[in-house]
């Protein structure tokens, strides 16, 4: 069937696969639902939005991403309440990010209105995937990248941009054990590694398989010219309690600026906690370890929510650590899925209605 | 027709496309070849090498190489001699690179044995495409990409290994004008600048861009620390030549080890030229510029044999370069030219046989 609403044309599928899937049995990324939003860039304009069924892409081998890596995405995630009532958590600022990357890799900019049409119309076409319930939700997987032919290393003149839904449960199951970078880095001053290229996650791989190989199942990437400071997760960004004060590191050309993570600081400073945002070293990590002063690691990004983390190794040490009674970790994740479940309050103005049942 | 040799099956085209291209007006990297190789790696093993007709790949949107970059490249060129013999370059060097880069990438090493009998059938198809005459060559693309369904960030367990074959004239036209980054950077120390991996080039198009506007076709990438030390352009090496010496930066895990590179350095040093690979800082060649010892910059990559830059931007200031009676980069290219077009000795045994007609 093919219907067109406002700009955004839409082809629904004839037998949804919704009835097969096994919603406790998910691998996190791996099923999707029905449909798909695609849009084209060409001649200097995105043309043709539309909703079609989540289906493989014909495109060329000579097309750019293959070749350059010239591809940005995003990661959001849509909630469902009790009463059926589907919630996105500050789109806005996906939105602002993914164009924020796509400058940075000379893709076009991606348009705010059909961003968001294309987001409410999808959720409302397959809000039966989102399933009710704490640590279910469905993940948002917008995505741009380059089509044109060429493998000579320039800019495409071709893109397109599209958003994949996928149900998922939590993305980690248990605490997280992490290794800080002593070797490999993960991005350079007056690189890309604000941006969410596509790159910088592949580049991390093979150095993420030697610690898994030691029992990590992350790095904590330190500043690639001396490896002396803290500074992100692959991904998540990462916070440290010392004391009762919270530290992360400061938002850069190297670091991405994280949702989660700026809504972790502002719940921690209503709270009254003391919040440092600043470069944290290493070294002072490791004093405060030892001296017991060290109370709390954890990660945070959209995928994971909050991870605390158990236990860090650096220089073949492993530090075990505690968990806290009054575990900020703990408090924020369920603030924060309280809000994006609706389950509370949202006095940030957080929460983001976009469909129900 | 379906035929099968050894383990690489062969399915040719029914027409070539071959009488329909004006290899007079050819856009680099854009016009391909009947012919294509693909290689699938599924459950831990390389499987169904197969020659088949060059065209469009079905792919999931989900596929990791759109999301996390995981792929790499290698650029090569076959060259035919008046007589119709068609020769690589150094090809053994490409295969070892290609490796390389995949093993940072964690992507599965490709066998030696395939890869090498992929380009003799291939190239031996399509020899029609290799044209003779100095300046026209093909341009030979393997690259390796990720292509599991997944949209969590995690090596993939499939991978495509392609060659694409793309007729192309001379990468750059006139000499080339360069500025030297002093805020954007190419790769960190402990990351991937060494690998030819997707997302290394990407990452280079917005600076690129910025260049582009002032007036230079390429920049000359820094250490990414203080921006002080000279280190490659994008798609090239760079040498430098201060008085009678030639110099150029050490290879490391932010420069590519260029093939091309290390060609220069070997006939430079059989000529008898002092060749200095250390770092050379910034302030150095300026100095150099200044007092008119600084005789040549050149560029040496697969695609651009040798580019002769004409003036280097820095700090606003443009320095032109004077041409040199007894220019290093004349030289080198002729001798490479005359080594990869068969028309010379080949003292280092770089030229490889590949088909003939």
């Amino acid at each position: 069937m093919n219907t067109s609403t406002a700009n955004i044309s839409v082809t629904k599928v004839t037998n949804s696969r919704l009835a097969e899937v096994d919603f406790d049995n998910l691998t996190f990324g791996s099923t999707f639902t029905d449909h798909m939003f695609v849009c084209d860039f060409k001649d200097g304009a995105w043309h043709n939005p539309a909703i079609v069924p989540y289906g493989p892409l014909t495109i060329s081998p000579a097309a750019k991403v293959f070749h350059y890596g010239q591809a940005v995405f995003e990661g959001m995630k849509a909630y469902k309440d009790d009463n059926g009532e589907v919630f996105l958590f500050r789109p806005e600022q996906n939105f602002e990010r993914i164009n924020k990357s796509s400058k940075r890799m000379a893709i076009p900019e991606f348009p705010r209105d059909i961003f968001f049409e294309a987001l409410h119309k999808l959720l409302d076409l397959d809000k039966g995937w989102v399933q009710s319930g704490v640590g279910n939700s469905l993940y948002i997987r917008p995505f741009a990248m380059a089509t044109q032919v060429g493998v000579s290393a320039s800019p495409s003149d071709e893109y397109k941009f599209i958003i994949l839904l996928s149900p998922v449960k939590a993305y980690y199951t248990g605490d997280v054990r992490v290794t800080i970078a002593q070797k490999y880095s993960r991005s350079a001053d007056g690189g890309v590694g604000a941006a969410k290229a596509a790159g910088n996650y592949g580049a991390q791989f093979y150095p993420t398989n030697l610690a898994r190989e030691k029992g990590f199942q992350q790095v904590v990437w330190t500043d690639s010219n001396e490896h002396k400071y803290l500074e992100e997760a692959g991904t998540m960004n990462v916070f440290f309690r010392i004391n009762d004060t919270l530290i992360t590191a400061p938002t850069s050309d190297r670091i991405l600026d994280g949702i989660t993570r700026k809504s972790v600081i502002s719940l921690a400073e209503r709270a009254g906690i003391d919040v440092d945002v600043r470069r944290l070293a290493v070294s002072e990590l490791v004093d405060a370890a030892n001296n017991g002063s060290l109370k709390e690691i954890f990660g945070s990004g959209t995928a994971a929510v909050i991870s605390p983390v158990s236990a860090f190794g650096y220089n073949d040490k492993v530090y075990d650590l505690q968990k806290q009674d009054d575990s900020y970790a703990t408090k924020f994740k369920q603030q924060l899925m309280d809000i994006q479940y609706n389950r509370s309050e949202d006095p940030f103005g957080w929460r983001y209605p976009i469909a129900n049942d």
